[in-house]
């Protein structure tokens, strides 16, 4: 090992450029005959679209560009992977939620643009609006896309074990509805595209993505063009959590600079972003446990109807994810889910931090209380019991190779002093404390995703002045990949990290990736930088060997300099080992390529849902301590303690910071955050009244990271972006019913409906 | 072989993105926060700095940076390879040429930056004043760089054979001078640079420049910075002509942005370019020949003094080219050389296609001829009798291994019908006709020019759709490299040309090469595309072999589609097997990497200026006929005969292209353009004054292409773009003195010259 890098507490290596204001976001750039792209939304819900008048818009000085989806007909498109087509670039016949894209204007200004949308005369034939997906999912419902049979275009259906000699043998049966709210990214950045094409025919797409590779995909199917038309140059990402994977908005911007022969600039304000982007699928979830007297979990039975909203996206895969990922959790055997995925007439919904998973595991984790409260059972034993180890196959054919969970509940317990805060009796205060515990599970990449590649590749350069690039298919989101690549190939290759650049994407440069997602990152990533790291280390030792004469095992590298183990005299540095490299050995610059394919890794089968779709699985078990106010019904969450089996802890100021920010948002999901909706319409579509938490609603956290040092991690190492997030609802419903007694099945967890839950029980 | 495209008509790549206005140059860039900067050039070819007053033009609202020489000292520097440092970024003490720079401004406007430049006051003292290099070399005359010791930065001598002895066997001795004018390379896109900082103290230039690598090392050097700070994007070059190599305005541009902490554009006018451009070096050439009476060359005796201008720049190269390269192109045992290297108060001179061949050629040509006439021998058989021939190693240690010249001779003059037309009497016509020959030689790649690395690498990436992308270190002048990159990469890989893009130059992402200079770029980096082509080649048939159950070497590539030679059922494309390879196979991306260092190729010896510094040498011979106005002394040039050994035709389109581009430039240099002093300020500084040829002016050409296959080089190609301009001056000379009896030693001939001698002689 040449550094001493791994586990060291390095600042994120773009940190001073964005704290001063040097990055140039996709909203900064400019481009010669830039011309600003507005999109027409439609006001109503659901409606046929019978005319529409854009002469006037067209005249209007200094608009260069009209379209609507009744010059001509949009063929129909979805995410990669994604085999139901449902969307069109601008609508045809209807418009299927308020916000769906009626028509796209380029003009020289963008106050032109918006002032040419409002030329634009729509009339609109209204439609029955289904917006309550068991409504939408009942027989004899009107049709959202009457080329589909129903307007529930996924079902999901599996069994493992036998359900009904499960509940049989249980002592305990706990069975309840919980549902989940529409929660919106609430990332600095609204989303953003420029688009150019050039004189063959490509387009270049200025974007801030997660992935550029399934970008690439789905936008050359919507424009009709080969995918290698399509180039994607990552911009820095202003935060994504999953929302910044394909976005329509982007293909409207290449559409507009096609159309118009120039380059065009899109930006969504707040408000537009709030109307049309992906956020969380809400889901109302049924299930049904049954406990051994002896704690041992016995059968569990699972129905979800998940709200897609207009179209599918990814919500398909998510459904699937909300409906058997916490099945691994814990050992239970015999299992019954149905997922139901249902269209409504509301924006679309889609990838966002956890993945369905924190919708679950919030009906999980509470009914898991549910049940230990029935079998007086310390809820942490209970999980305790029954929490997967490595080792594990589950029933779903996840092979767990490290699982430090049961580690997890110890140590967060332990942390927040559980035992002694469990018992304390709030029953006569104002101001109630509770103490409340969830664990969760994920993924680090998931398999499910795209059929032919999982895997990941990065090359690396080294210059002559032995500086390094490197070049990976995984994008930063802001999570810090950067400085985690730059670490592992400074790690590898015994220079300092302030010698590593880390490119951004570019589909024509970069190696292939399929981007940040599914906490893909670091795992997948990471082990391709370190693959391409030790590439060019061997590289490099071979031509300092050559100078040296000497044995290129007999040689390590420290500091930049390599040096023989055994002879100190001999001694060259990286930057001369390289130049000499090409310049005197003539063998061009020092490169690496590293290729990482996940092992023992499969598709889940499409119709048994069994499959082992990740090569690691991250743990975390959440203690949540919060306080109740009777009077009023707010909470206040008074102290977190999160232990992550991360794996290994690679960076522990960053590590720390995803879990912070993780809580944060986790926060916002368990007791603020909900997209109202008024005749489909988000009502609350700006941060003045969409309520996100502030820096005053988070309380301390204390992280604790458990090494369960997985043999597929790079060093170890797992995801960890995702999972922070999951357990923070459930461990709160937790701490409020050990606070006062009442559960919350419903989140947002409001004030108002702990006032009305205490109510109706009386207290 | 996989392809059939060596020697097709393939039209640029780009043309339809130029011709179209699709293509972005540097002055189209836009950056958030850009300035505009603008230089303060000395008015004055010589003087002291008393004192700069920048107070008022600081205060002008808009303006924010103003820099000066006085404010900071800036270390000395010079272009790359060059050890006599002799240039500021900005004056301190001293102004030497009218164009000096002595301040720059950046302001949010360029007209703002203009105006503020009127607000600097400057007291400068007149110092004595030398623009005749004779003068300036005089023994006692004011130094114009007071550190060094002389106006001479650079003497160069040496001796081969036996001087005495070959003028003694010498049945004719002739003897002259020649001089050469300061020619103004006239591309059309002037000086033009983009610079930006980034948070972690990285410049990044956008700039239109031959070599990227070389501006790096000089720049870093200028900006007081490591060369990996230092990051340049080549931008789309509208002509360079040799003129932009490293030129001051990118590093002022970069210092204005430090300073700034914003990103700043600068811009020439054409004034400013016309002021402090990089023109051809002029020079006093002393030639006196010797040849036996049976037409064998026996001694040549030659002094130059080379006018550098202000500073070195790559003067010193030029001069060492003009004083030994030309005694390569015959057989000639006995020589002695000097040249002399003298500083001037003008603008600092460069290079420019033909790298001081041009000048010497002018002088050597010429002479031949005049030893031709003396001895009454015909001027091709004069030139056939001593033409260098494949196998020879010349005095200079040149290792020629194909030489075309014989045949260049003898396919230019019969296609010209030099028999004929060399025998018309032309005594009583107003327009006399005439008839001259004259032929030259290059080098492709110059390895005297940096002492560590003269090779070329290329990296070949093949994506999932087949496509080619080719990175390579030397840029496209306009010339066409893109497209003979691309057609080599197509060939190799038996793909449409349509298939491959070129990457432009970025430092952080393309392999090394030291970009486009010397004719390197067909040879040195065409070779290095093919040998990444051949590399990704075998990948993908490796890849393709395992799929369809073959050997690699029974499969073969055409028209992207792979398949066995034995078995047409066993197919797939280059597509199919590329995807393959990275998602099934999990290799990555197809790529490739090819490093080409010319073989047996070594530095010229200091001291001897011995040494093989190419590993192919071109060779060219033209036949111009003109017409002469006895009248009014003007020159028709009626028709031009080209033939050049440019070793293998790849591409005949672009090859044409570059001997029509390289006549016409050639013409202009012979009888019309000259930079005109007055005081030492250029007077003609724009197109309206400076006279270059309009398309009237360029004759028709018959371009005919000798194939002498050089074993080093790709396909046998060998340089072509800067030879085909040298032997147009000395060939048109030959054809006036043919047509009318006068022999005009000095560039340009114009009118008046001609009148003069035709009267001297009494004509």
């Amino acid at each position: 090992m040449s550094g001493d890098l791994i586990g060291k507490s390095i600042p994120m290596i773009d940190g001073l450029a964005k704290v001063s204001g040097k990055l140039t976001f996709t909203s900064d750039l400019e481009l010669p005959g830039l011309l600003y792209g507005k999109v027409l939304r439609s006001p109503l819900a659901h409606a046929k679209i019978l005319n529409i008048d854009t002469s006037q818009a067209k005249k209007l000085t200094g608009v260069r560009v009209v379209l609507t989806g009744r010059d001509r007909l949009y063929p129909y498109y979805s995410v990669a992977g994604q085999s139901v087509l449902d969307e069109q670039l601008l609508a045809g016949e209807k418009v299927h939620y308020v916000g769906d894209e009626v028509a796209v204007i380029a003009a020289i200004d963008p106050d032109i643009a918006a002032e040419a949308l409002r030329l634009i005369k729509v009339d609109y034939e209204e439609l029955p609006v289904l917006l309550d997906p068991l409504e939408a999912m009942r027989e004899g419902a009107p049709l959202i896309h009457p080329d589909q049979q129903s307007n529930v275009p996924y079902k999901i259906e599996f069994s493992r074990g036998n359900l009904l000699q499960g509940f049989k043998e249980s002592a305990v049966i706990v069975e309840d509805s919980f549902s989940t709210p529409l929660q919106y990214h609430g990332y600095l950045e609204p989303h953003a595209a420029v688009a150019q094409w050039d004189a063959r025919g490509r387009v270049t797409l200025w974007i801030p993505m997660q992935s550029p590779t399934l970008g690439r995909i789905t936008y050359s199917k919507a424009l009709g063009i080969s995918e290698d038309q399509v180039r994607i140059i990552q911009m820095p990402i202003g935060g994504a959590f999953g929302g910044k994977l394909e976005y329509k908005l982007h293909v409207l911007c290449a559409l507009l600079a096609r159309e118009a022969n120039r380059p065009v600039k899109m930006i969504n304000t707040r408000e537009e972003d709030f109307l049309s982007g992906l956020p969380r699928v809400p889901m109302q979830i049924r299930m049904k446990l049954g406990v051994r007297a002896d704690g041992i979990l016995a059968a569990k039975e699972t129905e979800i109807v998940a709200d897609s909203g207009a179209y599918v996206n990814y919500a398909h895969g998510i459904l699937l994810s909300a409906c058997h990922r916490h099945d691994n959790l814990y050992r239970i055997n015999n299992l019954h889910t149905k997922g139901f995925l249902v269209y409504t007439n509301k924006l679309a919904t889609g990838c966002f931090r956890g993945f369905g998973n924190p919708q679950v595991h919030f009906a999980y984790e509470s009914l898991l209380d549910m049940a230990a409260e029935k079998l007086s059972m310390d809820p942490a034993e209970l999980r305790l019991k029954n929490a997967i180890q490595a080792g594990d196959t589950t029933p779903h054919g996840w092979k767990v190779l490290s699982s430090g969970l049961s580690d997890c509940i110890r140590q967060s317990t332990n942390g927040a002093d559980w035992n002694t805060k469990r018992q304390q009796k709030q029953e006569n205060k104002r101001f109630a404390r509770g103490i409340g515990l969830a664990c969760c599970l994920h993924v680090s990449g998931n398999r499910t995703f795209l059929p032919y590649f999982d895997g990941a590749c990065s090359d690396i350069r080294i210059n002559e002045q032995g500086k390094v690039i490197v070049f990976v298919g995984e994008t930063d989101l802001g999570q810090g990949a950067l400085t985690t690549f730059a670490q592992i190939a400074a790690h590898e290759l015994g220079v300092d990290i302030s010698d590593v650049t880390v490119s951004y994407v570019d589909t024509d440069t970069s190696p292939h990736g399929l981007g940040t997602f599914g906490d893909r990152a670091t795992t997948l990533g990471g082990n391709a930088v370190r693959l391409a790291a030790i590439d060019a280390r061997v590289k490099l030792l071979t031509v300092a060997a050559a100078v040296l004469k000497t044995e290129k095992d007999e040689l390590d590298i420290s500091k930049g300099i390599i040096s023989s183990v055994t002879n100190l005299e001999k001694k060259m540095t990286v930057a001369e080992a390289a130049k000499f490299g090409w310049a005197q050995l003539g063998g061009g610059l020092i490169t690496g390529q590293g290729v990482y394919i996940p092992p023992d890794v499969s598709m889940v089968d499409p119709q048994t849902k069994y499959g082992n779709i990740s090569c690691a699985y991250p743990f975390a078990a959440q203690v949540a301590e919060v306080e109740v106010d009777r009077l009023t019904g707010t909470v206040k969450v008074l102290n977190m303690v999160a232990a992550h089996d991360l794996g290994k802890t690679l960076n522990p100021l960053l590590a720390e910071g995803q879990v912070q920010g993780a809580i944060a948002q986790g926060i916002g999901y368990t007791l603020m955050e909900d997209m109202g909706m008024k005749k489909g319409i988000v009502f609350n579509r700006n941060f003045e009244k969409y309520n996100m938490p502030r820096i005053t609603d988070v309380s301390p956290i204390t992280t604790i990271f458990v090494e369960s040092n997985d043999p597929n991690g790079p060093y170890g190492g797992k995801g960890l972006a995702e999972p922070a997030l999951t357990p923070t609802a459930p461990s709160i419903a937790n701490a409020i019913f050990n606070a006062v007694g009442v559960r919350i099945k419903e989140l947002p967890i409001t004030p108002e409906k702990i006032l009305r839950a205490m109510e109706d029980s009386n207290i």
